[in-house]
């Protein structure tokens, strides 16, 4: 279990609608990196977001403890700085060591919400 | 065909959405990892469950018949512990054989159901 | 361009829902494979259905002239059988020259529709 | 980051839905390539579009300036050709320097929207 994965992966979507029909944090509209680590060490995990028109933002830093996933919502990201909400954005996360790392988006702007997910792609 | 696919895989996303509108099981929300084994032997399926505060739980224990596929939903399995609805995990699924595996959500909690699907990743 | 692709995929979620809401084809549900053959040569492709209780189906030929892309629906295979609706299914997509694969379903069941996607699995 | 993605990735599956429900372009039913360029080098891209009944056409040229994102709307290419709607398509997208390419459709035809996204399947 502790070659799950790999320590690099980039994610080209990223998009944080910017309302929500649903008042529940289950429904509000969020872009999701979900990490997982399944080996027998902690996961120091860093996160670089790469907009259109300004310079990357970064690096966001999640510590994921041995053999747990972490869910992180992009909406709560907050330290260097919060990612605005309807604006295009790309990520490449960062491990020291091997981590999962998929994409979802729950898009609940409209009456009935939304999905997407793909995994991402594994860089190195 | 005794070749095809791999015999670890990973998804890092899981979530059982905990209600749905749909009242038939087809329309029931599931989160699915579907399994093919297109070879000429039994494929015996481990699933280890990783939690985000929690020890991980399983093997689950499937076994896929030779030549054909198995949707597994996440909602189903039982030994040695049902998967409890909305909370996230992850997954990593074993064989000894070469198996293909998907993962697929349907969402029913709002109005109109929601899908996601990804090929998980192919981890060895 | 002769080598854009792989000559074997696996996709091992399969489903036709079996009802719709909306009337016009675009809006028929549907599960589809979409087989771009980039290449300046045909791509004779054959593909095998699994099913989770019944021997393998196929093959399902379909023939994709060179620079061209075609959206399969497997609704729409009859020879040498339909594929019923409503029922769990994986295939394998075989090729001659290099093509590259996507699954996608639409599916109107309910007032609104649900979209998934992802790249099928290369295999070889 | 000069080395995050690939050269080459491909998108079997293309659609633009022909009418929206919503009004504002977020809401405007699209068909869109992500392409992240992480590295400290301009990308050059080249994307070629493959029909079911007519020759392919393109190069549709986008340039990607270094450590930023591009997500372009297939519904925006104009030169050489706009890409007519309601019409199945696949794409190939070359870079001169490494990429990564994600393919999302955001489909609002009925009254509430849906989504798909799938990593491209990196070429070469």
């Amino acid at each position: 279990m502790n070659e799950v994965g790999r320590r690099v992966w980039a994610i080209a979507e990223g998009y944080i609608p910017p309302v929500s029909t649903g008042e529940s944090r289950e429904l509000t509209s969020h872009e999701t990196v979900c990490i997982l680590n399944a080996g027998e060490e902690p996961a120091h995990v860093e996160i670089m977001i790469f907009f259109a028109d300004r310079p990357p933002a970064g690096p966001y830093k999640v510590e994921v403890t041995p053999e747990r996933t972490c869910h992180v919502r992009f909406n709560d990201l907050k330290e260097p700085a919060p990612i605005p909400p309807n604006t295009d954005f790309s990520s490449v996360i960062s491990s020291d060591v091997p981590i999962v790392v998929q994409h979802t988006r729950l898009d609940s702007r409209q009456a009935a919400l939304a999905l997407l997910s793909t995994m991402a792609f594994p860089v190195a």
